[in-house]
């Protein structure tokens, strides 16, 4: 563990003193967000210490332009990434004619923070000394409301600690704002304009190039000793900021508030001509209702979520909150309301990997999403693919493929590529069978199968037809080959015939076939449609089919391994544990070439392939794979634990699954990699929900049913968690004593438990 | 051939007629240097068209800064460019108050520019009628003096062809230049001083972070009808420019010539502060002779290096042309006379690859040098790499190598690495082979093992050090590999086991284990330094023995060959000829990862081991590789026609090595691949020469002796070079009837003829 300054509470993330060290990790991991936008923990007053500034709107990029050593054909001309939006949260603050800046106060006491997951709000306290001599205490709490998903507020209360003082609270909004990541010293964003409009503020402005219009507004409230007060500003306006200055005599020991509400509306959502009036609307609503209010509905609706996302752990309050972190930045981060968004690495607390989208939705995200929501949120990452089928197929045009066959990008803000390392970009192609393979994930889980004849044929048929272009006929072996590839562990590039890469392809040229027979069967009309818009040929399905038999396998005699690649046993094969500890995280300490000419894994490869895929093989060749790969692997991917906790839960290696564990769900809290500052691990969260429910709780479909194999570590006294199948909420409790089930609502439900068929009665506990 | 427009002479490159579209082609083509610094053949006067300024001193870079898509360690943080230096051609006309531009002028007849090898100057004549009717014929003439390197010299006419006319002729310095490849649009060059003085005018500027400091100077003369007259001056200068205007009115028919001397001096050879005195005395030197004693100098000592360096070809005179080119451009770019330079990739011609030195010195260009100039100019070119040995040193230090292993820059400017693409930088591992075999081959042809005493052997233990601890030893096999490489072939990365790669590499640890032994027995007190410096063991020296020995080599017993590398016969193996016409250059139409997973080949990789090491192996061996790998091979580098021409000539296929020879004698002249814009492909024309002496000529070092085995075109009536062999000067002139030999100075001469021997007297030609 890296750092240990994070308090342990069940429901909250709390900071107690001020340590200007930890300011930015801090600010990461107070983040609050609504799925619609999000903000670092940044202060709303003055800070002139050090400070990673981020205010993100969902679905708003820009694309920045990159520069590599020698461009190569097909490269995308520019990197989208997320952008630092206007800043809405500011408050400069002055006490008795000082600007209140804790980065230069003479003293700080008492600071507290406190990220309260129940209710959804974020707290910070503290009291201050000025260089004047004047002491305040401040107390300001921020959401960010699920309700009212454009709107932000914010309490901010000053008491004078000794003597009265003159007050000046100035809400300003600020428009001159850049991201830290810019590869060039551009701006990003136009302001179009700064409107003052009696008590409201508003900026209207545009993001260069990609031309999203947005406008950013607040209005505030005085209260003092929570008694609204009226007092006269003084307006601050410049080409790209707008404040609001009230100046207000406040007594030793009396409270002076500031309610502001602020946020952004977007042309996403609104007219770009009546964005303005939208903003309007929007603040009448959020000051009609007032601050408190919204608090209220705040908390009602975290209540919502945690009911049916919740994950209780009991004898582990460190894994507890942990756990409940990770539920909480994840419904920060994505709700599911709109198929347009999708869900960046960092979420809502960084800018790092651009915001956009990677596998990890598919291979680590939607499992969460499909168990803890309505089924109708997982299936919204599902259309954001098919909504973005038409540009995978012109990506994979860029690169020579033809004939309907589609490329989906490693990295993507809008179906178009925007990462350009070749190896990645052109190479780690394997993220296009994980999207095929989200899609029968979803449906073996939903049994939506209507999704597979509305929209998902298409894709999985596009799919297809380019791993059917992709391979390589090897004359040398009479076998198809997959050659120059990258695959999940990207320590290793330009391998040929990565065996996750081959075996997914397989899959995916077996799975298309299958399903186009499925579809004409079961839904002839679609079918029809389908066939006249893709042109597809019974020719064409059976080249899939000979292509999937005569695929080859790089495979082992001697250790009884498939192996990871071609030539992999030519390596130095010394596990990670004979490796000196000074040499650890590779990738910080070791060029290039070296990680790559070493075994080391970065994160699941040939297990992630085991994971998918369990069922088509033994217990006995997962333990060997299992116990060949893992020695060489160097978890530094935060994706690697979760595939390894669950595989070893299922060896029933419950130390070593519990150890997995730990480095998955605290990995930010305990700032594991040294790198919070940069934003949370937000899709591996999800991996740590899978860690409980598919490792521990042993969770998997067979044969439409929910089957467990529950087990628990020995550390905890009892864990339990909900799942929503189809329609039923399934609460899964499991003690040392053994599991124990309760499903609502409806009539009788089957399950398996370990291998056994179950009956469970509505609202009825039954223990295995 | 894709350009035809440059007239065939034998001494002169020839353009006739104004052709906008030819204008940045001919800006390279016509290209002067004099090893010090090189000017691309823009206009002097006013020229609004498309066009693309070079102004470069030998030695001045400017590291600018890199962004990669992830930062990987060990990777430079930046790309050292050469850098375009203030203008000191510039020249503004105008005629009856119109700015001559030949961009906007009504007509423009007559237009010849012609760059005369033989006497070193480039000139440029027209006839131009301006818009506003005014006509007027003018003839420049461009010499960048090889006696005074510091100075360039312009004589600019201009004759008023109807009518008297004004004409102002605005001789200036500009310093607010800009490179075309920024990554970023910095400026790189500081100005530090604009000075007036008398009719003279100075600019100081220096190059940001590398603090090169140099002085840009002119002053002017005028002459009516080449008699010298006076005119008052009127000066512009601002922060970066500095120019003096001169008013005169001429008669129709009468001509104005202004004689510009200016140049640079830098600080890499005078003090700072002593720049602007260095200045004055270059322009008093060139004052005092003129131009016309100037231009007489310039002739005399390019008669001196064509003495030596001329290749004649009778019946051809394109192929005669092509040939002089190639070898008046190796001499504008290098001369030798400091170890501090070397020859980048475009010389003095653009921008492109930064100007930096690849192993394309060592590869092809030493032998060219070792032939045609004394001894010492290709030694510089060794001791350049020695003193960069502590560079290397450190730079394999960054990528985890210790014990004084080297790894030397694939790209420098000062030692440093300055390229960061991590398949080149860190992988491309063979051009530290290619710097200790040159060290080989300088002393096979000079036998100069002095140089092995005093400075080799540090190089070649360093770099036997390297090999030692990049290998990785196989269990599996129970051999050494070479892991993750780029072989010469680009067109694979990451490869294991590249044949040439591997086969080097055994070479250098061999070599290097018998020249400690070669040191130690002839040069006892060198070797106790160096021993005592680079702390040898005999131990190291056993190691470096067993893993030469034990070095594998991917074969083929199907085909009888080696492999390229691992794999190899994996690929779809279809020759180019079947390829489609249309996806070449496959390096413009296909993306990365088609070309990876290609069998196609960039340029010569196990042939260039091949060429390498020629006596290692069988006639009928170098055939049956040539016929296996050639077929694959795209030739998309300029430095691969003439391996695969002198391999060919070498097997008697005539035909086959004169087409080769005709894509690499006039790639440029010709423009074969589009892009001679951008500059010249420098070190390829030392393949070119080598096409003739090595391939045509078989010339080779046979025990200490000259050795040829000529042949000859059936195009061609006759050919006949020199060759400069420990300070005996052999002419070699084959003819369809035979070839013949001539030797000065001094007496009896033994050469190999064919592997006769054969003894050739002071100048007395004696034929074969």
């Amino acid at each position: 563990m890296n750092q240990d300054y994070i308090q342990t509470d069940e429901w909250s993330i709390l900071e107690e003193g001020f340590d200007v060290n930890h300011v930015k990790a801090s600010e990461s991991l107070f983040s609050i967000g609504n799925g619609a936008m999000g903000q670092r923990a940044n202060f709303e007053e003055t800070y002139t210490g050090p400070t990673f500034q981020g205010s993100y709107i969902a679905g708003v990029y820009y694309p920045d332009k990159t520069r590599v050593g020698w461009w190569k054909n097909g490269y995308p001309e520019y990197f989208a990434k997320v952008l630092n939006a206007p800043n809405w949260i500011g408050i400069d603050v002055t006490v008795n004619g000082e600007s209140l800046d804790l980065y230069t106060c003479k003293n700080v006491q008492n600071f507290h923070r406190e990220l309260n997951m129940k209710e959804g709000f974020y707290l910070r306290s503290f009291e201050a000394t000025l260089q004047n001599g004047s002491s305040v205490r401040v107390e300001s709490t921020r959401i960010l409301s699920l309700d009212l998903d454009e709107l932000g507020v914010i309490s901010y209360k000053v008491t004078p600690l000794n003597g009265s003082a003159t007050i000046t609270l100035s809400p300003y909004l600020d428009a001159g704002i850049t991201n830290e990541d810019t590869n060039w010293d551009d701006a990003f964003w136009d302001t179009l304009e700064v409107k003052e409009a009696q008590e409201q503020g508003f900026i209207r402005s545009r993001t260069m190039k990609t031309d999203f219009n947005i406008c950013t507004f607040m209005q505030s409230k005085l209260f003092l000793n929570d008694k609204a007060i009226e007092a006269s500003k003084a307006s601050e306006v410049t080409d790209t900021k707008i404040g609001f200055k009230y100046a207000i005599k406040v007594s030793e020991g009396e409270t002076l508030t500031l309610h502001k509400f602020a946020g952004y509306v977007t042309d996403m959502n609104h007219k770009k001509s009546e964005l303005i009036s939208a903003a309007k609307k929007t603040l009448e609503k959020g000051v009609a209702l007032g601050y408190s209010e919204i608090k209220k509905l705040q908390k009602q609706s975290w209540e919502k979520i945690w009911e049916m996302a919740d994950i209780t752990i009991e004898g582990d309050s460190k894994a507890q909150q942990g756990i409940r972190f990770n539920i909480f930045q994840l419904n920060q981060t994505y709700l599911g309301k709109d198929a347009r968004l999708n869900i960046g690495p960092k979420g809502f607390t960084g800018e790092k990997y651009g915001g956009s989208t990677y596998w990890d939705t598919e291979a680590y995200c939607i499992p969460f999403y499909m168990a803890t929501k309505d089924q109708e949120v997982a299936r919204n990452l599902l259309v954001y693919r098919y909504n973005h089928l038409e540009k995978a197929i012109e990506n994979a045009a860029k690169l020579g493929f033809n004939k309907g066959a589609a490329l989906y990008p490693m990295v993507t803000m809008n179906g178009e590529e925007s990462h350009n390392e070749w190896e990645i970009t052109f190479e780690e192609i394997h993220r296009n069978g994980a999207i095929a393979y989200a899609i029968y994930n979803y449906i073996r889980y939903t049994g939506d199968t209507a999704y597979m004849h509305e929209k998902g044929l298409e894709v999985v048929i596009a799919i297809a037809r380019f791993w059917k272009q992709r391979v390589t006929f090897s004359e040398n072996k009479g076998k198809y080959m997959i050659l120059g590839v990258t695959g999940p562990n990207e320590y290793e590039n330009n391998v040929n015939n990565n065996w996750y890469t081959n075996y997914l392809a397989k899959w995916c040229l077996q799975y298309a076939a299958e399903q186009v027979v499925a579809t004409e069967r079961d839904a002839a009309s679609d079918f029809d449609r389908i066939l006249k818009k893709v042109k597809l040929t019974s020719e064409e399905v059976s080249e899939w089919k000979k292509v999937a038999a005569n695929l080859y396998f790089p495979y082992s005699e001697a250790h009884n391994v498939y192996l990871q690649q071609d030539g992999f046993l030519d390596k130095e094969l010394v596990p990670v544990s004979e490796l000196d500890p000074s040499q650890r995280p590779i990738n910080q300490k070791w060029s290039w070439d070296r990680i790559l000419r070493s075994p080391y894994i970065k994160q699941a490869d040939v297990l992630q392939g085991f994971y998918f895929f369990e069922d088509d093989f033994s217990t006995k060749a997962i333990e060997r794979h299992f116990n060949f790969y893992e020695p060489f692997t160097v978890h530094e991917s935060s994706l690697s634990p979760c595939v390894h906790s669950i595989q070893a839960a299922k060896l029933g290696r419950m130390d070593q699954a519990y150890n997995f564990y730990l480095q998955t769900s605290r990995l930010d809290l305990d700032d594991y990699n040294k790198e919070v500052e940069e934003g949370c691990h937000i899709t591996s969260m999800a991996g740590t929900w899978m860690s409980i429910v598919e490792g521990f709780g042993g969770m998997r479909i067979k044969n439409n049913m929910l089957s467990f194999e529950p087990k628990i570590p020995k550390q905890w006294k009892s864990y339990s968690f909900k799942v929503n199948f189809r329609g039923r909420i399934v609460t899964v409790s499991v003690s040392q004593d053994g599991p124990s089930f309760t499903v609502c609502p409806g009539g009788a439900f089957q399950i398996l438990v370990n291998g056994k068929e179950m009956e469970i009665s509505n609202n009825q506990t039954q223990t295995a």
